[in-house]
């Protein structure tokens, strides 16, 4: 099979006038907005056209099947209330185009698919988690979007286009390509990435209460203070995950709220947000050691109180490996030695497919990084060479 | 002169019951209100019966006047809206007994003050502050209070009580006893504090802004993140200070903002407030000069953009050392080796004072350093103590 550039790339942008921001090339396009639903019965069309079936779940996640077992591929076309035209589209757009290219040379077996609300106006990844159980289906209807409007009251604006879930057996496995969201690959200019695993997430708010004082009248030595039990706890807790961390390891502070917060008083209570990110379970819990005993020996050594909040999080997803192969080789192929593996810090519908079927994922670069912006974008030259790389390990699974 | 611990004592209670708080000994007595003027006119009857004339001035202040050239004993009667028993009160009823005791002595000449709104619901020690010129005068009455009642409005329910301004040429001198408002006599057992100097203050935003991002896709080295140049800073703005400081100099990083404040975003700007205090201006310069090269060589490091507030601040007021000397003296005799020099960290009536004559402070221990609050104490010892030392300084100073 042979995908065709041009015609992915015209579709891509004809898929980008559905919600578009007028700025920059940014989307406007929510699950379940007329935007987002427009853009579905677009795309239903040329499924329709290259010959596969479209066919709606009762989330409204839409699928272009081929009859018989199938290699699935694809993202999802909702988008960030302030998107970029690439985030999701990419992924749906290049399935489309593998699928299309495959049908037109009488195989491999593709199908594709776009999922709903992976942007999470509902919840997390929400129609690629429903059908895959990471969220129980009998819950779907009670999840209402910041607004206080619930996911029924949304889903009803898709109509009678709602079928039945599809079943996953009839799927081989899953393939995603999706832009970076990150510098890594802009910045060393290479133009692929395989994906070796959905890193885990573990997030905790902790909490140091000292003594609230007179920044005038309390002596340092006799000070109890937060943000100081903080800074130090930063400083030790960054020297001592050195040992234990990769380069792809990432770990933040993101949120912090001290009391009283004033200028003139020794601040007495600090409450911050700790987060680390890893795709090896073992490391996620050596990090989570780290960060209780440097909390610990912070709070003992300078007399403060110390509370954990719950620990929360999702486990990593390893990659299945000989999909991961087949990308390896693909990218080898079409642009050789400018390519790496890497873990994905972001989560990705591909997450809650890998609890049903072999999954995996291809990134291309991020000009700049940036992501969930209007601003995001990535040279088209790359677009195409993820495509290629995407078709031929489709064609190494499925051929 | 004797002063009479018992009549201090008993007159220091009788002054708590207006405007009792009924949580502990607190008091609610803000400036101008039903229990502040009431107050002061149990107060001025006091004056009369130790044969003072009490007189009003313009802003409410009350003194106690003898004939002739006098030494100023006094402080505020004044308090937070939810504060101690002792805060101004103690110093207050300590020059009035002074005063007392020095007029059935017959001598030496002493009078008595309870300025108006020390404690600042109109500006900062409002009441001295326009009697010193400290404040202009003609801005006075453009003051405002938080809930916005202007300052003439509120000192309408002073009456016919106000009279002229006097003349800060009928005072040698003027002596205040105040609660220490931190820990340092209590933590180290002492009776009393000879007061160097009122600190000074240095009061500066900071704002570091960095590159806010994805905290998933971001790697660690790739990051400009805000939060971890505030850290960087801090530490390396401790380790330098330690160099140049006191141990009666302190600083604060009391208000922190970090924008846009959320657990999976590096934080991408942050703002935070840096105050600084000490009784010697060089040093104050030499902790200005550290802080901004430190700001500046971790925004450098970093690839941050660097931002710094106006500087606000007071200046440090030297104690005058002839009156130290007194107060030194008459510590030594009535608490031999329990006493010590030490600046003031709070900003006092004596700062005013300093403008127009001779001025000194005594401090006096408060019980685990709790200021500005109902739970605010001192052992009554400590009181009568005090009480000593100041009678026996002015009896060295008025002699």
């Amino acid at each position: 099979m042979t995908p065709d550039p041009d015609r992915f790339l015209s579709d891509l942008h004809t898929l980008r006038s559905f919600g578009a921001a007028g700025v920059g090339k940014g989307v406007q396009r929510p699950a379940y907005t007329e935007a987002d639903i427009a853009a579905r019965d677009w795309l239903a069309e040329r499924m329709k056209e290259a010959g596969l079936a479209p066919q709606f779940d009762p989330m409204g996640s839409l699928f272009g099947l081929v009859e018989g077992p199938s290699l699935l591929i694809g993202s999802h076309s909702d988008s960030q209330p302030e998107g970029g035209w690439l985030d999701g589209a990419l992924g749906v757009i290049a399935g489309l185009e593998v699928a299309r290219a495959a049908k037109e040379a009488g195989g491999p077996p593709v199908s594709c698919v776009s999922f709903q609300d992976e942007e999470g106006r509902f919840g997390v990844t929400t129609g690629s988690a429903a059908w895959s159980g990471a969220l129980a289906r009998d819950k779907v209807d009670g999840l209402v979007d910041p607004q206080g409007v619930t996911l029924p009251e949304a889903r009803a604006a898709m109509g009678d286009r709602l079928g039945d879930w599809i079943d996953p057996a009839r799927f081989t496995g899953f393939l995603e390509m999706h832009i970076e969201q990150g510098p890594v690959l802009d910045t060393s200019g290479e133009a692929a990435g395989v994906v070796e695993a959905i890193v885990g997430i573990r997030d905790m708010v902790i909490s140091f209460e000292g003594q609230q004082n007179h920044a005038g009248t309390t002596p340092m030595d006799l000070r109890k203070d937060a943000f100081q039990a903080l800074g130090a706890f930063n400083s030790l807790l960054n020297d001592r995950l050195r040992n234990v961390v990769t380069p792809a390891t990432v770990w933040t502070i993101g949120h912090v709220s001290l009391h009283p917060n004033a200028h003139s008083i020794v601040p007495g209570r600090v409450k911050f947000s700790m987060q680390w990110r890893d795709g090896d379970p073992d490391r996620l819990d050596r990090m989570e050691a780290i960060v209780r005993e440097t909390a610990q020996e912070i709070a003992g050594d300078r007399g403060l109180a110390l509370e954990f909040g719950p620990m929360l999080g999702v486990a990593p997803v390893a990659m299945d490996a000989g999909f991961r192969g087949a990308l390896r080789e693909a990218a080898e192929e079409t642009v050789p030695g400018r390519w790496r593996e890497m873990p994905s810090g972001a989560l990705h519908d591909a997450s809650n497919m890998s609890r049903m079927m072999p999954a995996a994922m291809l990134f291309v670069p991020s000009i700049g990084g940036i992501s969930h912006d209007f601003a995001e974008d990535t040279d088209e030259a790359d677009l195409v060479r993820g495509l290629q790389v995407l078709a031929g390990a489709a064609a190494r699974i499925a051929g």
